[in-house]
């Protein structure tokens, strides 16, 4: 056993405060991290608050980890003592499904289990990133790779894979236009994914204010959805629309934007239901999808594309006592772009 | 020109009554077609009584047409006198466009011009099939191939090309499983060509009453969706689900049947929106579909296709004075599986 310090929230409506957790003893798969970073993700303070329900307090939150591996189980190869390593947002599934044999570990059909406020096969509750230390079988364990800033690599364990799997289901690339709604956390990170893989990226954002950010982030066009006669203009426009926003918009007016066989993915999870007449997917034949994270070689894959392209997350780092302030800040659309805990701190 | 005769609606609440029309004089690329048989589609019907707006009257529905070329223009190299043919949904198109010239006419960026109710490049309004003749620009006839029953091949032209586009566009096949929602004019169709292209087919109705029809038309399983049980255990099944249903219904609930990157193809229009959880979406990276009808090279192919396979609609033949009780009939479900006019009966 490894005790650890942490962050906690212990109820829905209280701050995070400061305590100590267990983490298990090493199995023979095990990997025991030192973490350095931990990224402050909407879902944790979703997680944090109980807005999605199922809370289990107390709750460390936490799945955009990266730090150095401290000690590795007998069996281990393919972590060592010493290397740089990152946890997105689970940490274990069956390994046996369909989807689990094929790459797609988070929809596992025996239930995968999230890196906080999930039943790990041993029962216990697990507890995220906001820690000095965690424990990971190794599959789960992704390697950051030379020459990607550690700190700037830890969104990319969420953020980063939740915008690269789409862009790269979907084919993005050299000839496809991409529009990205919302340019926070998520959105940012897809632009310059988006944009390094060539594809030609448009961001609709409720204003101009990151305009200029969003041009040197990758994009080659940005406009501001309250101006109906811009977006009247895009109709028919793009191939690929990711959506990044968690309120509820108006689906059709976004779908319209939309050529032949384009897809609009919903990235964000709005509290009310989405609702688009069914006419808006018959014009060209559009369709709305779904895409939750990207498995565990894909996430092995996105990093090493992201330190190819020297692409990192925009990051304001902060010790583990500004916690608190950080949530109320993500939840006020005040960060460019993306909280970064120093595990040091703790 | 050629007089035709025709039944016409003449208000939205009034019956089809028999009247004449003119046809356009043949230009060079013109196919003029006596008509055999003529399908009705319960799109026919919404837009004889205007629920869905715009109709423009009086209306000669028909967009399920199959003839003889009894004069060709000119210019016309691929249709001669004396071929058996087909009309579907649209009979022009830009043919400059990308659509147009990837073989999505349907989806032309300078507006399709549909069978009926649509106005054409000559200005005047588009008269459909219910009628003893029709002109239509040559590319926009399809050929009936030898051992296609013709009265049965009238509701390929609408229901077995809606069907058969979504089917090769998620390609389904062997090792496939297709669930179709509804068994109607569209839906049984659905089941003959999704078990002719080997996929496993799986008829969801609101009864069992179709059963036995379900079974011999090639589904494997049909299950009643009153049954909340029997629908529970389809979770995660399905690689793609075909809505023929135009009733709204319970998304989720259907989209929980889709297995990993399944897709929920909604060919129905129902009157209200649809809403759907973007949850619902995120679980097995789900998406839903529009698709409408096929471009002409794709008609054409299901022609062939159904040809090969000896598949055909279900049909009740009517003569044109019963065109207003089948039409009470469609909207009551009493009928299996389509009406088709018997145009010798004008």
């Amino acid at each position: 056993m490894t005790t650890a310090a942490a962050y906690a929230a212990t109820s829905a409506d209280g701050p995070l405060t400061k305590t100590t957790i267990e983490r298990r003893a090493l199995g023979p798969r095990d990997v025991l991290i030192e973490i350095e970073y931990a990224g402050i993700c909407h879902s944790d303070i979703h997680a944090a608050r109980n807005e999605w329900g199922g809370t289990k307090y107390p709750l460390v939150p936490g799945h955009e980890i990266v730090g150095i591996v401290a000690a590795v189980g007998s069996g281990v190869s393919a972590h060592a003592v010493g290397d740089r390593v990152g946890v997105g947002c689970f940490v274990d599934s069956c390994g046996d499904c369909d989807p689990c044999r094929t790459g797609y570990e988070q929809h596992c059909t025996e239930r995968v289990t999230g890196t906080y406020n999930s039943v790990g096969r041993d029962g216990l509750v697990t507890q995220g990133g906001y820690s000095t230390h965690i424990v990971v079988t190794e599959h789960f364990v992704l390697k950051i790779p030379e020459g990607l800033d550690p700190a700037a690599a830890a969104p990319l364990l969420c953020a980063g894979i939740t915008l690269y799997s789409p862009l790269k289901r979907w084919n993005a690339g050299p000839g496809t236009k991409v529009a990205i709604i919302g340019m926070g956390g998520l959105g940012h990170v897809g632009v310059k994914i988006a944009a390094a893989l060539g594809a030609e990226v448009t961001v609709l954002s409720h204003s101009l204010s990151k305009k200029d950010d969003g041009l040197r982030f990758g994009a080659t066009e940005y406009v501001a959805t309250t101006d109906p006669q811009a977006l009247k203009s895009l109709r028919g426009r793009f191939d690929l629309i990711l959506n990044t926003v968690s309120v509820n918009l108006d689906m059709d007016r976004y779908l319209s934007l939309l050529r032949l066989h384009g897809t609009l993915v919903e990235l964000g999870l709005p509290e009310n239901p989405l609702t688009l007449r069914a006419f808006s997917l018959g014009v060209n034949d559009r369709a709305i999808a779904g895409s939750n994270v990207g498995g565990i070689a894909q996430t092995q894959e996105m990093l090493d594309f992201c330190a190819g392209k020297g692409i990192g997350a925009e990051i304001e780092l902060i010790s583990a006592d500004r916690i608190n302030e950080a949530y109320d800040r993500v939840v006020a659309s005040d960060v460019r772009y993306r909280f970064v805990i120093d595990a040091s701190t703790f």
